[in-house]
């Protein structure tokens, strides 16, 4: 693409606002620009939303990649100067206000940079190509398609070890993420799997290992609920290995700081993200984790007019001297605030009010039916089936909140309930000849 | 794979029955030899049944795929004596009753080739080249993507002639895919589109064309029928060309046998098929479209113990002195009498009963509420909403017949009737690192 091509966006008066990115926090500041004066343009690489804390469900067969993707052209269908462009950013140069994209180059007049996180292989090559991440709806169907496959190649692998191989799965990583998916495999190896295999030992043969490097689980939230996980997954036949590093991984051998090995040739990789600025911002702004370091206001720092919202920004306040958790949650409350500022502050001149983010709690579910909820203020925590439901109903809520997609989600409840889900089908899209 | 290696299989007393397919003829044939005295064993590409007649809403973004395919353990789940395997078969060798696949050989004591029927080029390597077919969910969702993508990019495209290349859609085959493809394309255009891209002059701008080589639409129908199904899609804005042969496209130029041409980037070719037998069976046993000439009791013709059913079969019956129509009810109908004769009458040493292919109709939907129907006795046609209520009422219980997936067909119907269906997402699985 030749770098002088203009993207085309019709020329407007009205002040352009460029998101890059409609994850949580794009998404959140584009619907609360509505009517607000000015030209919205979101550029995003896919032409969907994620609503990334069921991705685990795809990689499980639990729901289809469609019930948690929202395409955007119907999510903002009727809304008046939102323009939707499906490309990836490439470079900024901040003072030209301008983007590079392989469609053209888009200029801006406030640019907000709500890309989020990328999986994080602290720098471990062969990790990072051996391992299968889970940090899109992409990848999460290609680790579905990966663990059927492996399971259709066990059938006709008579040699025990062989077959050791294809069906133990190694998770690393003991946050939120690696902590549902050993919770919903260990139950598709109970109820689903020896119905689907008769032909293998299932019981038996299959081994599910959760490996943190640290001494607990769920790290952020609360010792109370970090050993009920603990017990929740022992429960369901986990294998938890706390205190242990993976250090390599040949596909065949995951190896482990202290020399210890398991033989698998599946590990997900979910132990870690860092931020994935766009190419050309200052140095001086790229601080902890690969985030954006932002004051306030969200201002990028040693910039003009540019802001970084939700995973991808690190900003410092008297409750959270070390930045804030990288979750949703954080995300859509900073979109909504810097679209206030936008919208009502910066239009009239007046002083802008500083983000605070208020913590309304954090969940995770161990399978179906068990739940650990830590709500901050009054501190509490709650976990089992009561903590399960609460789970269930935020997440309904949350998306339907996007999308009314009730029947979709009657029939994922009917079948999560009933395990009889009939998604472990190995698609693919044809190749192109 | 060494071709010594045998496929893990496990020993039996019983005799072998291997299907290779699991088509409708496939699927139906193993589901009737339940409980029969038989090893069965079912050899498909995929791990999944696909339910042909609705592809074309896969390809219009109005089902996924997963709500059309159903994976054969879940249909299988509790069966005894029947093995599942994932594999393309590579050759048969019919003396000694053994098949090659990339998991190893598997023998067999009766082979049923279910291959069913792949898009016919008419051995131009041009248009197999270049245009998308749509014989498979997985080409399908590959079409999906496809249009999808062009629409993105007609958005970055100010010219009007590159435009159009990108909007516009050539449909070659006017049967019943085509003419299906075509209505739900129209009704995509007028009320879908229009909302979601805005930018776009959808009405002016995008054109459908749908080409027949002969004189009618959906020939094998009802003159009545061909009329009513024409007059439907003109009204839905659809350009019938009637009397004319694609002969070339560039990947940019459509070119017909009288010299005319289309400027278009996407062509969808459904103009025909061809059987798809398994390489090794006897070149004599080839028959008209590539398909296997079977005797009554659909026998391959020079084989011993080798059955064809479905689409790759050619039967000649009084009734049918050409042979049947390459639809659903056939195969599904050879299946079950092949069954019955296997079960019943080959164990007892009984004679076999010939095969008679009972016509209960046909019918083709075009666009919402529109459909035509033939009924064979008494003769009967009809059309209009009434036709698309029966239309919609046999492919609900077909579905459901196969699959209890009630809530995903409330889900759709709901969406369906409401032009506000969501699954217009260009997905496809990470790439392997």
């Amino acid at each position: 693409m030749d770098p002088t091509t203009k993207i085309n966006i019709p020329e407007s008066a009205l002040e352009r606002v460029v998101i890059v990115g409609g994850g949580f926090g794009g998404l959140q500041l584009a619907r609360k620009l509505n009517k607000a004066n000015f030209q919205v343009v979101l550029i995003d690489k896919n032409n969907y939303h994620q609503f990334q804390p069921l991705f685990y469900q795809v990689a499980m067969s639990g729901l289809e990649p469609s019930s948690i993707v929202f395409p955007f052209r119907k999510l903002f269908q009727g809304r008046k100067d939102l323009y939707i462009r499906m490309a990836e950013v490439t470079h900024v140069d901040t003072t030209a206000k301008q983007l590079q994209t392989p469609l053209g180059h888009c200029n801006y007049d406030h640019l907000i940079v709500a890309t989020g996180a990328d999986t994080n292989y602290y720098g471990n090559e062969e990790l990072e190509r051996r391992t299968l991440p889970m940090k899109s709806v992409s990848e999460a169907l290609y680790l579905r398609n990966s663990i059927l496959d492996d399971y259709e190649d066990a059938l006709t692998t008579p040699a025990y070890d062989d077959r050791q191989e294809l069906v133990d799965i190694v998770i690393v990583g003991g946050g939120a993420t690696g902590v549902e998916l050993a919770g919903s495999l260990a139950e598709m190896k109970t109820h689903v799997l020896p119905k689907d295999y008769p032909e293998l030992a299932v019981q038996e043969e299959f081994d599910i290992y959760l490996v943190q490097s640290g001494d607990a689980l769920l790290k952020g939230m609360s010792a109370n609920s970090s050993e009920k996980a603990l017990r929740y997954l022992e429960d369901l036949g986990v294998t938890v290995l706390l205190n242990s590093r993976v250090t390599g991984f040949d596909g065949r051998i995951v190896t482990f700081d202290d020399d210890r090995t398991i033989a698998t040739q599946k590990v997900i990789w979910a132990a870690g993200i860092k931020g994935q600025p766009i190419p050309g911002l200052p140095e001086e702004a790229i601080t902890y984790g690969n985030r954006l370091a932002v004051d306030r206001h969200n201002r990028v720092k040693g910039t003009d007019c540019v802001y970084a919202i939700g995973d991808v920004a690190y900003m410092e306040e008297p409750d959270f001297p070390q930045g804030h958790p990288q979750v949703a949650q954080v995300a859509i409350q900073m979109g909504e605030h810097l679209a206030k500022n936008l919208r009502y502050r910066h239009e009239r001149g007046e002083e802008w009010e500083p983000f605070h983010y208020s913590d309304k709690g954090s969940m995770a579910t161990i399978g179906r039916g068990r739940a650990v909820v830590d709500i901050p203020k009054p501190e509490f925590h709650f976990a089992g089936v009561l903590a399960w439901l609460v789970w269930l109903i935020v997440h309904l809520f949350a998306i339907l909140g996007t999308r009314n997609k009730i029947f979709v989600f009657l029939n994922w409840l009917y079948n999560y309930i009933n395990y009889n889900q009939s998604l472990r089908l190995i698609i693919r899209p044809a190749k192109a000849r």
